[in-house]
């Protein structure tokens, strides 16, 4: 779907807030239902999923301590009405290693977060056979 | 260089689908020849590459099964007078750990997908002597 | 803070550069005060960082060799006066292992970098009581 940008929006969240339900309060109270999230940072104890596709559901996997937040990646539509954020996240141990997955939850140390609302269309998350909602395909006819 | 933002583009890509070749049909249907792309989702026995200084070419690493798009990230340019998209990639396995490197090739199961046009000047990847095909590189002068 | 967008900039750093310095000097150069990086490439000897909370400070991962910069994620805002890039990175290596945190240096190989100014505020680091230096939080009244 091509879309036009809207506003943008550059700021930290403070220390201590859960990050999934801090850009979905941000998204409702500024009236955002299509985006792109991208963020870098720091988390406390985050949980991330991986799509089990053979058990059609989320597997949550649920790390302790503190990460980087060496990619937060994410986007915005409508879901029930509502805007939705679907977020991936790459996270870094303190040996370097990364983690990651599907963004279920975790607590911000530092959150430095980048908005950009699109507009011009809307995308919006319907329940599908595979158990996840998902938006319409793009079709690429030729 | 300087660029100007063109169309912006938020769509899912249907399941099933290669996705690099996916891609480069939409670049070449829009006509899109200079921009960026980023995307979240999963996918399918992805093949990602390594680029060996030592040997002087990639080095293929197939993975087998479903993972996590944890980011993709990537532009677009101009190759042998067509659109070309360079992509990289993070990718998140059943237990969380993250694999990754140059994007050659997987099946989509989800991708959501964020490209943005620019415009303004033209990017051309040229054969160079690492073995590499690149851009003209950026000058700073002091 | 809501801000718009400025100038935009897509292009290569040469090889043999030290990435952070000279992303530094681009953004000096150009004037950019405010803005998101993101980049692609290969990086040679690259140093990471991961911030502990208990120690109160960064601790240095150096990593040896080459790497795929598989994403390089930041933004840029003022410290002291003058533009600073904070960045993260996540980095691939020969059998695709990714590693990554806090980007503190490495030598571009190959790095191709999207810069998106923006404009219509100031963000300004500032130091905390845990030894960070940040922004004011963005207050979300209810």
């Amino acid at each position: 779907m091509e879309v036009s940008t809207g506003r943008s929006f550059l700021f930290r969240v403070d220390e201590g807030e859960e990050i999934v339900g801090y850009l979905t309060r941000f998204l409702e109270k500024k009236g955002i239902m299509l985006g792109t999230i991208s963020a870098i940072g720091s988390i406390r104890d985050p949980v991330v999923a991986y799509f089990d596709r053979d058990e059609g559901g989320y597997r949550n996997i649920a790390l302790k301590g503190d990460y980087e937040v060496v990619s937060l990646t994410g986007n915005v539509s409508v879901k029930d009405g509502k805007p939705f954020a679907h977020i991936h996240v790459a996270l870094g141990d303190q040996d370097g290693r990364l983690y990651g997955g599907h963004l279920v939850s975790g607590e911000t140390f530092v959150m430095e977060v980048f908005i950009q609302e699109l507009k011009g269309g809307v995308l919006e998350r319907k329940p599908r056979e595979n158990n996840l909602s998902l938006w319409d395909a793009e079709k690429l006819e030729d």
